[in-house]
């Protein structure tokens, strides 16, 4: 197999850069990747997280870009790089995997978190019509033929994973609202050194934030279809590296029995290589999930068949970001979902 | 000041029972405790938690709790321990404050989950109706005449401490269900070497247990009179030594405002010096209340002000364990609730 | 007892002086301690380690210090703020207790560490002539009298103390070496967010820093009469929050029997409440001198009794500068030495 | 490339069984590799460390190695289950590569730490003057025609490999010995739940163990030809699941300069692949070798350029376990020694 595809990565030294690159490395499709900074940052070397040995970062430029024969980008800088970055990108007719959050709401009001007021640039209105929402397993067709793919957050795709099966069967009941208590590792929160990002605050703690206000909260409304009161999101920081859990607890329309449920969500996901279904008793844990890329989806029933707790768990980083970026690539490309992510 | 109260600690080893050790060995009202082991079990020389001196652990014995003149037994040691032990020693006059879940439970059925059967003892039933359930901010007039203290479990203070202010002012639409989602650190499972407790196992990790079958949660139903099907309880293993923090979700019967939602909560706890309020935003967290007494307590109000997180937090050892069984002595002899415990 | 000693705290807010400001609250010789921040930095209010009621941080002001009638004064500050404030606070008749590296070290070669260079002011040099290193178990005695006290650093204090009696006995072979390896948690660093103190780059992770050149160094030497070539000091990373463990490996000029070492060490520490002794096998645990103002010593001895390995272990927040601040106070005014310690 | 080798992994449920069989599912030259429990044990199901199917572990069984025309035997199993049936696995003409101490060691003096005592059965011997010890970096030519592999304790692999170049150099003084201060995360302990490895007495805590004593301190001594009193090796635990570093202070023969170092070390694993060389002032960290294979070596070279400390970095279940019994396979077999551990 030869190694054809040039792609490049802006913004390679960050948490979830570090891990594409490391991927990308690796892919048995890929030339080595060209790592870039962003723009107006400098250059310099870094270390491959391959094998340690001195990697060149470049300098964003465009001329490199043509240059080394640039087909794909991965953007993995901040949502406002992307809005005055992408336009031109595309009309130099590159591919974009884009791992902000700037093309992935279709409603200006949840758009409106990320900082866009309500004159935003008819371009980037235009240009988030186009973006395909990068998770495959609700959104496998459309890949094939996406110009832009908005990869989505970590927190939503634990959650829209989770919950897509009971809503596809109109097994839940929405309407008594679902209650996602999320809980994320502290590479989640990124690189940039802070009060809450500070060891001492962190280890031997554990506590809440962003309840009712986070600002993944949109796009697991907007992907399930429901209504803002119809969800209570709620976000934790864990004192590990990396890894989300969230414990979903809801009701559904009648009750089930185990097998029903389990038979719903194996459906779901019959040909989806990246979700493992774990079996009652077993649930998902961090440990297994980190390091892959993975979704792990686990429940509990309780007695009566009506209530019901999920469990899902990704590593954020990599079916969170990284990994599911390449994914993403891999069925842009027309190569197997699994390319490069099973090792 | 004189030292007078002679106390006796069985199964001083044990996570609690150190903690409970180092707690009376300062305490300004009693001589230094008397430390035995579990009926059965071998004494020794075991370090102070105060200065690290040796200090003796005594095989236990009926006959030295006479002669030291000992006028209250903290039982540290298992259910089991307790029905086998407690009867005999209320005839014998002691008072005794039991830390594990022998007595904490009226109804039979809840009970089962301690693996009594339908055919306990009368004795036991009698003693379970004379036992008052020591959460002192609900129940602080009933400890001056106690002789049998049920210190409740670790899980419950915190679950309970948050509900019943909004419970008592029939605010809560317990109907609608309320969703206690609870994690703990890992000395809450106890100083036994297991799987569950192994470092590799636990460190890094996180992970779900116990959902809608926690043996706290009869409990938790009953000190709340709340029916099976209103609670939602499921519990979670932090990477951390110790610490529970709880987030609960509810719905209220008619919107709130904030002023009227922390009004509420503060009247309720007004004489109560170790819960603390904290207003929003602020939250409690583990840091917080770790190595203290206190039950923090906290809320988000979401838009609508009819839905409902809050989060409550306490360190299982102490307000989940130790220290409130020491709140709990002071309340019984008459002394300041907060003597000893804030330090 | 009343309460009497009026104290101020200058920079009350990082991690040492929160840790000060907890004991002060409770130390039963002291009225409430005024809680300062930094010249040029703003008050605002803060929450009290010790019940988490609000507490006032007045921005610093010589005229607050002299209405409230402040008698001594510690600095939980930079030491560029201590050569700029202490020669004037002195003039003014405070006492002072100094936890920065400003006052510490005697020779100028070994203070360019902290960038004061040759031509520092004369008062300087005077101050540090008359400053009093606030080791107690070295110094006890001429604590009594000392206007201005520099408290050691958190690796001095391990290091030192464990060395202290064997080179007092002339027992070791200084001239062969010293390697002292020592281990620091994460609030050694302090409170600023770093690359360094972020707890993706610090947790499930361990490093060296600063071998052959932590400016702690010179403390050491001095304190020891040892020269530069007799000492590798080298300092690391752990993941924990507070605690420093220091293995130090020593030559003996003969061999000596287990019996004659603990009697060295035992009777040079016989009058220090501080210093607890593990006899062997028994070693100190980070775990065991946490959240105390102990000094735990243990050893090693190999066969044939000439090669020794020492292992010391402080809280680095409490015997490593905030606990020994107070030690050093209740010295200063001829109080117990354990006032306020022991809980 | 197809798939022949079939290989089998004796003890495949502990930590370093769990991480090889992961390696050998995704080795390109092997078959799925034969999972089996030790003698005597039960079989079972268990989740495939790749993708999290269910992967059937064996019963230990002669008949079912010779069906599935087995020719490597990873032996993942205590010293004593190898004692007892590698010789007749030997005998078989089975190829093998025990990762445990049995064959470690020639002097029946190291060797008694393992419980052998002087009349060993002569078969041993016989087959410990036939084994290789697998550190290819030291040994790489005989692993081609090797049946017996004795694969490296963690430990030593970190500290010989660190010390072997300067030693072949006849850089190092070892006369005036070398302090070898090493650190594991609590993987190393195994997988056994004991009081040592309960998450409660590891976390936040740091601890030293066997100083003087470590039962692998033979090895080190053996394969750096040292005597005992020119190596003081003492272990610590630290709080997190994998990774060994090793801080080791060393005087040199003569003063050297950085590039003098440099080059030596260089030129020793000049065709080592998983050896990676930190320049200073760049030191290896914990979390740079975890996960990889390789062992990572830095240091410092003290003023004067005569006294040395070297940090090296290892994975232990990877560098100090499977992955270094994959290395060795590789090179029994005349693959790339990189092949199947480079991902």
């Amino acid at each position: 197999m030869s190694r054809d595809l040039q792609a490049a990565v802006v913004g390679a030294t960050g948490y979830a850069g570090m891990e594409l690159t490391r991927i990308l490395f690796q892919h048995p499709r890929m030339k080595a990747p060209l790592l870039l900074s962003r723009e107006g940052e400098p250059g310099g070397e870094i270390f491959s997280p391959v094998d340690g040995s001195a990697v060149e970062l470049h300098p964003f430029s465009w001329r490199l870009l043509h240059q080394r024969g640039v087909d794909l980008v991965f953007l993995a800088t901040p949502h406002e790089v992307s809005w005055s970055w992408v336009p031109e990108a595309m009309r130099h007719g590159l591919r974009i995997i884009d791992l902000s959050g700037a093309w992935r709401l279709r409603s200006p009001q949840y758009r409106a978190v990320y900082g866009l007021d309500e004159s935003e640039p008819e371009q980037i209105q235009d240009l988030i019509e186009k973006a395909v929402y990068g998770l495959p397993e609700l959104s496998r067709d459309k890949l094939a033929d996406a110009q832009l793919v908005a990869n989505p957050g970590c927190y939503p795709t634990s959650v829209i994973l989770a919950l897509a099966p009971l809503i596809h069967a109109e097994l839940l009941d929405v309407d008594h609202g679902i209650v996602c208590d999320a809980k994320s590792g502290v590479s989640g929160a990124g690189k940039k050194a802070t009060a809450q990002t500070h060891f001492v605050e962190t280890a031997e703690n554990f506590r809440a934030y962003s309840a009712f206000t986070h600002r993944h909260t949109g796009e697991i409304l907007e992907q399930l279809a429901l209504a803002p009161e119809q969800l209570v999101f709620s976000t934790h920081l864990l004192p590990i590296r990396r890894g989300i859990l969230c414990s979903i607890y809801a009701h559904l329309k009648r009750p089930v029995t185990h097998e029903e449920l389990e038979n719903c969500i194996r459906e779901f996901y019959n040909h989806s290589p990246f979700v493992r279904i774990f079996e009652p008793p077993r649930l998902p844990e961090v440990q297994f999930a980190q390091h892959t890329n993975f979704c792990d989806l686990g429940w509990v029933l309780a007695p009566g068949g009506q209530r019901l707790m999920l469990v899902s768990c990704i590593d954020n980083l990599l079916k969170g970001a990284a990994g599911q970026a390449v994914q993403n690539m891999n069925l842009m490309y027309g190569w197997g979902e699994r390319e490069g992510l099973l090792n």
